[in-house]
This record gives C-alpha cells, structure tokens and sequence, in this order.
C-alpha cells in the first residue's frame, strides 16, 4: 500500500479551485448553522410545553460555537450528488450535527476526557455544570431523532426510518458510544492495531460513514450508490483520524487550536505513533486516490466530495 | 375536587380480582425482561462490529435489575384494548423501557442525584464508573430507537415514524429531561404550585403518557380512541407522582425499598408537603374516579388498564 507521492502535493491536482471550495463548504456551514439556531429556539422546539431555559442555552452552546460542519457537508454534497432535495438533506445534516454535537458534550465531561475548552470557548460542563451538560448532551441525542422523525422532513416514511435505524447503529453501542467504551479502555491496557482500527471505526468512522451513505439514502439513490458511498464514507472515516492523530503527533498547540500531543501524554497508541509519519503519509495519499477512484464514475458531479475527502486527509488543523 | 373516599378503599371494588391484576402483570414484566434480555445481548444486538463487553453489562445492569415495568404494561394493555398485535407492542414496550432506565442510570451519576444504590443493588456508576454509566445511558436511549425503527418491528412505516416522534419528545426537553432540568433547579430555589406540576408532567408524565399513547397508535387505534389513551396517561401519569411524593412523605424506608423523606431533605417542595395527606388522598380518589370514567366505554376489555390506574395510586411502594 505504500505510496511515494504525500497527500499535501495532491492538493492542487483536484479539479475544484481551492478558493470554490472554500466558498461552498462555507455556504453548508452558514445553512447548517441557520437551521440548527432556528430549531434550537424558543419557536421551533416542538411541544407547547417549558422548555428549561438554562438546558436550551446549554444545548446551544454545544451546538452552535462554530464547529467546521464537516458531517453536514458531507451529507448535503452526497445528496445532491444523487439529485436529492436539499431542504429534506440539510434536515438529516442538522439531526446527524446533533449526535456529533452531544458526543463532544459527554466526551467532554470530567469522568470522561476531562476537557475545558473546545473551540477557544469553555466546555458546556464548564459554562454552565455537569448535571446540564450530562441533559443537554441527553437532549440533543433525543432531538436528532425528533428531527428525522417530524413532518418537516419531507421524505418518504421509508426513507425517514432507514435513517432513523442507521444513524442509531452508527451512534450507539455498535457504532460511536461504544467506540468511546473501547477509547476510555484504551487509557487503561495498550490496544493491538486490529484493536485501534476497530475503536476508531466505531469512535469516529462510523457517524462519518453515516454521513456519506444519509445523503444517497434521502436522494434515493440506487442500492449500488448507497454501497459506493459507504465505502466512501469509510475511507473519509479512515483518513480523518488518521490526519487527526498524525496533527496530534507533529502539529504544535497553536497551529492545532487545541492541545496536540494529547494521544502520548494519556499513553494512547495510534497508528501515526506504531507506524511513523511516512507511513501515514503514504496511506493517506493511497486512501486518497481510492477515494477518487470510487466516485470517477460520476465525473464532474463528485468533484466536491472528492476535494472533500482531499480535505480530510491534508488539512493542518 | 375534594372526594371524601380515600384511594386505598377503591381496591376492593376493582371489577378484577386482585390476583389475576398480579398475575397479568407478572406475566407482562417477564414478557417484557426476556425480550429485553435478548436484545441486550451478543446475538442480537445489531451490526458486526465489536461490542464492547464492560459496556454492554452495565446496560444489563441498568435495565435487567427488574423494575416494576409499569410503562411497559401501559403499553401491553393499552395495545390489547385495541387488538394490536402482542409481539409489536412488546417490542414498543422495551423501546420505551430502554428509555426510562437511561434515565435512571443518568439520574442517579453523582452530578446528578447521586444515589449509590438503586432496587437493592449498586448504580450502575457505583457498580462499573461514571464514565461507563454515562455511555449505557447514552445507548440505552440510542437503542430505543433502533428498536422502534428496526424491521423486527412489524408495524406499518407510518406508524412506527409517529411512535418514534412522539417518543422523542416525551424524553427530550420537552418531556423528561427538560423535567429533570427544572428538577435540578427546584434544588437550587422554591418553585410555585404551577411549576411543580409542569416540572412533574414533564419529568415523570410524560413517558407514562407516551405508553397508554403508544398502545393505541401501535393498535392502529382511531384518532377518539388515541386521544382517550393520551388523558388516560396524563391521570395515571398524576396518580404515580402524588402516590410518589405522598410515599416520600409517610412511608419509612423499609416499606419503601428505598430511601424515604429524601424530597424534604433536599428541601424540594411537592404537592403533597404543601397540602398534606388528606387533600392527596382525596386527590388521587379522583384521579382513579376520572380514569375509570375515561375507560368506562370499552366495558370489562378495559378493567386491566382500570385496575393498573388504581394500584399505581394506591401502591404502598
């Protein structure tokens, strides 16, 4: 699998200019933020009766702090790569930016990574207390699927279900919450790499993989695409964390915006730390190229996820 | 809405005999802990990824420590009334039992209200760590909807979008973790009369809502019916919190099972301590009053849900 060309040279080879993806992953992010402000308000929250003040301001600053709306994007390009509506696929970005959002809440708390700030701005446990962070986390989880499941999610009732049932795999003990189980073992016993590759295609691939295969799914796309995009969504998966783990290594804090090295000083193994930077380099020009090569059948029309995957593989931070 | 008749001398008047009333119910909770069982385990818990071993017994734990499974009955009895199909509205029934005993293990972390031991055994914090607590409550409540979404769930699409939205916002902030919010704010300042009540019918009522709701939309009941169904869960949801709090209140905890006098120690205020004992009999006298009336209409097919209502406001603990 080794590879002699780096992912950062590959940059320019995309068809896309930097600068119209820029724009455009910009654009998903300002949607995603505009829907998610305005179901995370006082007039859109269903049901007529209270709603806690302190745990919606707690939700929203969970939700709402900014964060790059990866997830989102990935899913609205994978639905339009299929012709699917982009109102109902901004929908299913906003529920699947929800799970991503309470996992980083309860990841977050004291009993679990222990962390202060997430995005220069204090941890919701820190800003308001452990018991609102614990119910804001809880509260968002549950509106994702309030979200999927409501009327103003115009897809079909099958289409709605399936997604119900895949981001619920992909979140729970089979998927991201039971990735997290594997990570906090991680502290206590050094994993083998069949192990790390599990743990992460739970932690973090799979809500990725999510994302890739919910925006075929709400298009309607034909079994074949949604398997195609699957596999996309796992190579995304793969090349996130290994990017992440790889900035973690060699990045500075400044650089990062959050404290690198966190991976050796809490003893955790990743491939970067088994294998060497050359390696991880390697692979994720490799994982690259394969992910051009499963979307070349839709030429043109992939550009944007395949300068997405780009993304994910090389960013710096 | 003073009645002179107190709760307890309502029992012997239940059309059901008492014994059969257990027996059914008996019936009902194996039903609902062997389903649950199975679902909780290596066999068929859905995908092929790996589960984590540590975390999968504390969501045994958590759930198979065998409560009394009340909301679980509501939706059994409440599908029968209709002639739903059993398997269906077994399967709604641990969907939402999954739900309450996420709330359980959330309630009972040390941020929240801190309680070592829950039915004679250990928390599920105290037993594994708060970490590990946190991530079964996380996906107990993610499974919930797994298993309304899930093929083996045989209902028609419709019907399982309605009972996975209506079960959202019964547990979201709307419903019960909201209620859990203003909870934790009535430790911290004196709520009013109107607030206890709206906190309690978020906290508690609303899930019990949702099980005499979810019977009969799993039943495929009529629009008259379901709405019947929803006021008798708000009766049966008022009945279980004044029965709870007037526990609290005069029980010991011996009788109780569990720690009694804890509201007054914490200084939260119920209905109950504002009015004393002779104004919540009379009260839950009523409240058994108004469900029998409610249910009157569907003659003896009833008398199991009539007689659920009347021991939950009548139960010594």
């Amino acid at each position: 699998m080794a590879r002699l060309q780096a992912p950062l040279s590959r940059a320019k080879e995309q068809p896309m200019q930097n600068r119209d993806f820029v724009e455009r992953l910009e654009t998903h992010a300002d949607a995603v933020q505009a829907l998610l402000g305005a179901l995370l308000s006082d007039e859109l929250l269903p049901d007529e009766t209270a709603r806690p003040a302190n745990l919606l301001t707690a939700m929203r600053h969970g939700v709402l702090n900014g964060g790059k709306r990866m997830r989102p994007a990935l899913v609205i390009e994978s639905a339009a790569l299929f012709g699917g509506d982009a109102d109902a696929a901004l929908r299913v970005a906003a529920a699947l930016e929800c799970v991503h959002c309470y996992s980083l809440i309860h990841d977050d708390l004291p009993a679990m990574d222990d962390d202060d700030m997430r995005r220069g701005q204090p941890t919701v446990h820190k800003k308001f207390d452990e018991a609102t962070a614990i119910l804001a986390g809880d509260s968002l989880l549950t509106y994702a699927f309030d979200i999927l499941a409501a009327p103003e999610t115009r897809l079909p009732d099958a289409t709605k279900l399936a997604l119900t049932l895949s981001l619920a795999r992909a979140s729970g003990i089979g998927g991201m919450a039971g990735g997290q189980a594997l990570d906090l073992e991680a502290e206590k016993r050094e994993l083998g790499e069949d192990e790390i590759t599990r743990l992460q295609a739970m932690k973090t691939g799979a809500l990725i993989r999510f994302a890739c295969e919910a925006g075929a799914v709400a298009a309607g796309a034909t079994e074949e695409d949604r398997r195609r995009m699957i596999r996309f969504g796992e190579i995304v998966g793969l090349a996130f964390q290994l990017r992440d783990d790889l900035l973690d290594l060699t990045a500075d804090s400044a650089t990062l915006g959050k404290a690198a090295g966190k991976d050796a000083a809490r003893g955790k193994k990743t491939l970067p730390s088994i294998h060497g930077i050359q390696w991880t380099q390697h692979k994720l020009a490799g994982l690259i190229e394969e992910a051009n090569a499963l979307l070349s059948p839709y030429g043109g029309k992939a550009d944007m996820l395949t300068a997405l995957a780009n993304h994910v593989a090389t960013r710096n931070k």
